[in-house]
C-alpha cells in the first residue's frame, strides 16, 4: 500500500480512501500495523486540522440513534462535515456492532457530508480503543468538522471515549428520582453536558424534572477552574422533535471556544496523547507475553502454579527472572 | 522478621501473628514483598487447609454489614472460625475502608472466633487484589473455616473477588422490577446464590417479588454443567431478624460439597492460581516502567508526544526499541 498516496487522498477528503485507511488501522496484521502507524504519523505532519471531537454516551433506550440522526442532520444542514464513530468492545461478542445497522440512522447514513463507521470488532477494550483513536485522527485529517464518538455506557468504555474527546456529552432518558443513582459518579465527573432526551409528549414534564435533578447533582461536583461557572450543565432535548438541539450545539461550541481560548483545549489534547502513548507502551509490553519464550515460560510455570507446586507470587518472580534477569 | 517462626505461629492460630502477617503482605516495601512471598510459599507447603471462601458483593444500602454480622455470628455459634476480609479499591480515596468502622459489626468484631480485617489501602485494584488474595491464603493457613470476602459493587471489584472465591454470593435489596436491570449481566453470571435481604416487615412482599424476578433472570442464564440443576438460585433472607440465614448457609454448603466431589472445587482453585500468576507477571512487567531507564525514557518520549512531535503509536514503538531492542 502506498502510504504517501493514501494520505494525500485522505487530506483531499476522499471518502473511499478514508474508509480504506480505517480498515488499515483496524487490522491486527503486523505489516498493517506498521503501515497504519506510518500513515497516522504522515497525516499528523501534513495537517493541522482540529475538529471538535464529541464523546457521546448513552445506554440502550435513551434514543441515542435518533439523537445522532437528528443532531447530525442539523450539523450537515449548516454545511458541517460530520463523522460518527463507535466504541463498543462488546460488539464482537454480541455479534454485531452498535452501528452495524445503518438503518438506525437512515437519513444521516445517506448524507454526503456524514460518515458513519461502526465499532471496530474485538472484545478487548484496549485494542478497540487504539483503533477508534486512530480512526478519529484519520477523520480529523480528512477534514471533518465534528467527530461524534459514541459508546454505550458499559464498563470502562466511557472513560476511554472521554480520553479521545474534547467534550463529553451524556445522553439520558427521563426517569424517576431514584434512578439518578444509576448514573455512576465517575461518569458524572467526566460529563461536560448532560442531555435529557425525550422531552416531548407525555414524558416532557418528567424530562424537565429529571434535568433539574441532574443539574442539582452536577452542582455538587467540584467546579473546574478552566471552565465557565455554569458548566457542566444539564439540558433537555427532544431528538424526535428536533427540539433543543440547536441550543445544545450552541453550548458545546461555547464551551469548546472557551477552552480553545484559555489553552485547555490544547493541554487536554496533549495530555490525551501522552495517555495513549503510555497505554500503547503497556499494551505492547503485555503483548510480548504472548510470543516466543515468554509464552512458553508462562505456560510451563503456569502449570506448576495450577498444580500447587508454586505460589502465584513466587512463580511470577521466577518467570521475570527467566525473561530479563530481573531480581525476584 | 523470622518467617519460619511467624509461619509456625500462624498455623497454630495465633491471631496477633496473623494480623502481623497481613500487615506484611500489605506492605509495598521491596524487602517486605520478598518476605511476604516467602511466608506464603512456606505456609502453602505446610498446610493443606481448605476453608470455604465466600465472595460477597452488595452495594451500599442492601444491609451488608448487618448480614455479615448476623451470618458471621450464626457460623461462630456453630463453632466455626470466620474471617471477614474486604476488597475495596476506592477506600483509600474516600478516606476510610468499608470495614474501618468495626462498630458496624460490633458483636462479630468482639467474637473470639471471628477475625475482621478492613480493605488494604490503595486506589489501584491490582495491588488491593494481590494483598487481599494473600490475606485469604494467610487466614486459610491460620485455620479459619469460612472466609467471607466482601466488596461493594464498584467497577471490576466483583470480578476480582470472584477470582479468589469458591462461591460468589450477591446480596440485593428488595426493589421494583425496573431496577433488576441495574444488576449487570456480568455480575449475574458470576453469582452462585442471590440473597434478597430485608425480607421483613413491610418490605417482605417486595422482597419475595424481587426474589422471584431474579430467580427468573437466573433461569435465562446458561446452565453450568458442573453444578446441580437448581443453581444458581435466588433466596430471601432477613439479616435483621436472622431469618433464612441457616437455609442460605445450607445451600452454600451443599453447592460447595457438590463441587468438591465432582472436582470443580479443585479445578477452580487451580485456574484461579494460574490467573493470579499471570496477573502478577503483568503487574510486574508494568511496574518496570516506573523504574530507572524505562521511567526516564517514558518521560522524555512522553514529552515529545505531548508536544506533538511524535504520535503515540510511533513513540511507543521507539520506547520499546530503546528498552529491549524490540522491532517497531
Amino acid at each position: 500500500m502506498d502510504i504517501a498516496k493514501l494520505s494525500d487522498k485522505i487530506v483531499t477528503g476522499d471518502r473511499r480512501a478514508l474508509a480504506r485507511a480505517i480498515t488499515l488501522v483496524e487490522s491486527s496484521r503486523a505489516d498493517h500495523r506498521e503501515q497504519a502507524a506510518e500513515l497516522i504519523e504522515t497525516l499528523s505532519r501534513k495537517t493541522d486540522a482540529k475538529a471538535i471531537r464529541i464523546g457521546l454516551s448513552g445506554t440502550p433506550g435513551v434514543g441515542k440513534s435518533t439523537f445522532i440522526e437528528s443532531f447530525g442532520k442539523m450539523l450537515t444542514a449548516k454545511g458541517l462535515k460530520v463523522a460518527v464513530l463507535a466504541v463498543d468492545p462488546s460488539s464482537a461478542r454480541s455479534g454485531g456492532s452498535i452501528l452495524g445497522d445503518k438503518t438506525r440512522m437512515e437519513l444521516l447514513s445517506r448524507d454526503p457530508n456524514a460518515f458513519i463507521r461502526p465499532s471496530p470488532s474485538g472484545s478487548h477494550l484496549g485494542g478497540v480503543a487504539r483503533r477508534s483513536r486512530e480512526a478519529v485522527a484519520l477523520c480529523e485529517a480528512a477534514g471533518f468538522d465534528v467527530i461524534l464518538i459514541e459508546t454505550v455506557g458499559v464498563g470502562q468504555s466511557e472513560t476511554v471515549v472521554a480520553e479521545m474527546s474534547d467534550l463529553f456529552v451524556l445522553l439520558l432518558a427521563p426517569a424517576g428520582g431514584d434512578e439518578l443513582q444509576g448514573v455512576k459518579r465517575g461518569i458524572m465527573e467526566i460529563a461536560d453536558i448532560i442531555l435529557v432526551n425525550k422531552a416531548d409528549g407525555d414524558l416532557k414534564p418528567v424530562a424537565i424534572r429529571t434535568c433539574a435533578d441532574y443539574a442539582g447533582a452536577l452542582r455538587l461536583l467540584r467546579k473546574r477552574a478552566y471552565d465557565p461557572q455554569d458548566f457542566p450543565k444539564a439540558m433537555t432535548v427532544s431528538a424526535l422533535q428536533q427540539d433543543g438541539l440547536e441550543k445544545a450545539w450552541g453550548e458545546m461550541m461555547a464551551l469548546n471556544d472557551w477552552r480553545r481560548e484559555n489553552g485547555h483545549f490544547d493541554s487536554r489534547r496533549a495530555a490525551q496523547a501522552q495517555f495513549w502513548f503510555e497505554e500503547e507502551v503497556k499494551q505492547a509490553l503485555l503483548a510480548q507475553l504472548q510470543t516466543g519464550t515468554a509464552r512458553d515460560a508462562l505456560a510451563r510455570i503456569g502449570a506448576d502454579v495450577a498444580e500447587g507446586r508454586a505460589t502465584p507470587t513466587k512463580a511470577a518472580a521466577q518467570l521475570l527472572r527467566e525473561l530479563h534477569g530481573t531480581p525476584a
